[in-house]
């Protein structure tokens, strides 16, 4: 069952303990897109510019996401550059320059509004409203978000959220969005605003679901080499609805079931852990449906008593 | 099957966002024992002074605490006090008094020497070094230690730990005595100091077990209410031993159960959680075994997929 991912696409010049590469492949839209990919199909709405290379483009749709929803404008594509701290717990941004992404007004091609499903990447609020309207019949809408826009369009958010099924959210931002310390009764707090399932992303320390009825909380993987952690939150929701989209969960013939709900916070775990492994976008090359299953059961071996 | 406890009992001045409580029972030794009590008989090896209360004496044989290790000297009770950041990932000492902690010089009682489980709390190397010697036939030996230790007395630090069976240590401190920040590689590095197992406790986020074999992985129990944080570390220590204890473990036997030391890392986050439900040693008081048993399938629903 298809899936819209809307966000970022991105040039990314990276620095980490483990080495520095320029301008590769990335954005929020192009890790949730190549994670959701080994699940689903996936329809992606972004803008890029003029630069926009070719074989990049190839390697997407190699992955078979759909770019009828790439717009292409003159100027250049979105470029961010940050350095991670040895530990990779901190990075800091060097440069932002948004470019043609600053003016992205994503329109969805009629092909894409009828689409069951629907992840908006950590994009303005106000877009994620737009596209959530220029969509009929979505089953599940998830979105995710970030302290900026908690800070600066803190009511533009919560009117924006209110339509969402699933919000994808970091530990620290699920606090702030909350106003309140304890995850436990941030969580509570958050699910007043709307969505019925909030997933907190809690980066080396895993994950954890909050529904009404209960949460369930998963422990980070233990990689041996974080080589790059840039895109791990976004390719943790791109595994997470694109596993819910293959299952073709459907709340309107019932309530979800909190076993694939739990399945789904793993494979997001696992698509997390994989985008970890090299820089940018690179693991997707090689990785493949197997792996990803097999890292599902280690992670059933790994957590079961 | 009995086992021999050594730490320090202190009274503790807290402060925490919750309030504050002036000079109430505390100290690594009482935690441990106190959580260890629920599953095994408990040796108190300690140091106290003049002022120690009858009354807490009373508390802790009320817990089937065997007190005959506990060495009342003239002068003051170590005391510590502290205060906690609002969102309690911090704590500032304010105080440390050793009194007659300072020259604790642990004697084992005949009765104790053939005890079969060991948990040295965090003291002095040198001093767990030689309480492990006073010991015959100890079938399994635990030890935890801190970051003081590691930085001064690191060679003294890693000749005691040569012939611990488990070391239980934080985070953060088990980066620091490896000198390696990838916890994986921490623990792997740690594995060649002597312990066969290391357990990694990380508050919030839960605990691992490293083994040669492989590793386990809890997320945290998510309290709604962190009261008081202190001698949570000491109580998952006490949960963890005392259950191992309980079981009878004995490596001349055989190869320990892996099901078993999961087992017991769950009951050490389990005893952990209800520690920091109340200030200071208080949730002791009313806790029952119903309710630890209670919080075992409580963690076995939070994390099974």
């Amino acid at each position: 069952m298809s899936l819209v991912v809307v966000g970022s696409v991105a040039y990314d010049s990276i620095e980490t303990p483990y080495g520095r590469v320029e301008r590769t492949l990335g954005g929020s839209c192009t890790y949730i897109g190549l994670a959701a990919s080994y699940f689903t199909q996936v329809k992606l709405v972004a803008v890029v510019g003029e630069d926009f290379e070719e074989a990049d483009a190839r390697f997407l749709e190699s992955r078979g996401l759909d770019l009828t929803g790439l717009e292409r404008r003159p100027g250049k594509t979105f470029h961010w550059s940050g350095v991670y701290s040895a530990d990779m717990n901190d990075r800091t941004t060097l440069r932002t320059e948004l470019n043609v992404f600053a003016d992205f007004d994503p329109k969805l091609p009629p092909s894409h509004r009828s689409a069951p499903y629907l992840m908006l990447g950590n994009i303005q609020p106000a877009l994620q409203r737009s596209v959530r309207g220029q969509m009929n019949g979505v089953r599940l809408a998830a979105g995710d978000t970030m302290n900026y826009w908690i800070a600066n369009q803190r009511e533009e958010l919560l009117e924006t959220l209110r339509t969402w099924d699933f919000l994808l959210i970091n530990d620290g931002e699920a606090r702030m969005l909350a106003g309140e310390t304890n995850l436990r009764r941030a969580a509570d707090s958050i699910l007043d605003m709307g969505p019925h399932t909030v997933v907190v992303k809690r980066g080396e320390h895993g994950a954890t679901l909050f529904r009404r009825d209960g949460h369930f909380s998963l422990p980070g993987y233990l990689l041996d080499h974080v080589v790059d952690p840039t895109g791990a939150g976004d390719a943790f929701a791109g595994g997470f609805l694109g596993y819910i989209a293959e299952q073709g969960a459907d709340p309107a013939a019932g309530p979800l079931d909190p076993k694939l709900l739990r399945n789904a916070v793993v494979y997001g775990s696992v698509l997390g852990s994989f985008c970890c492994e090299r820089f940018g976008v690179e693991r997707f090359r090689t990785l493949t449906r197997a792996e990803i299953d097999d890292r599902f059961q280690e992670f059933k071996a790994l957590t079961e008593f």
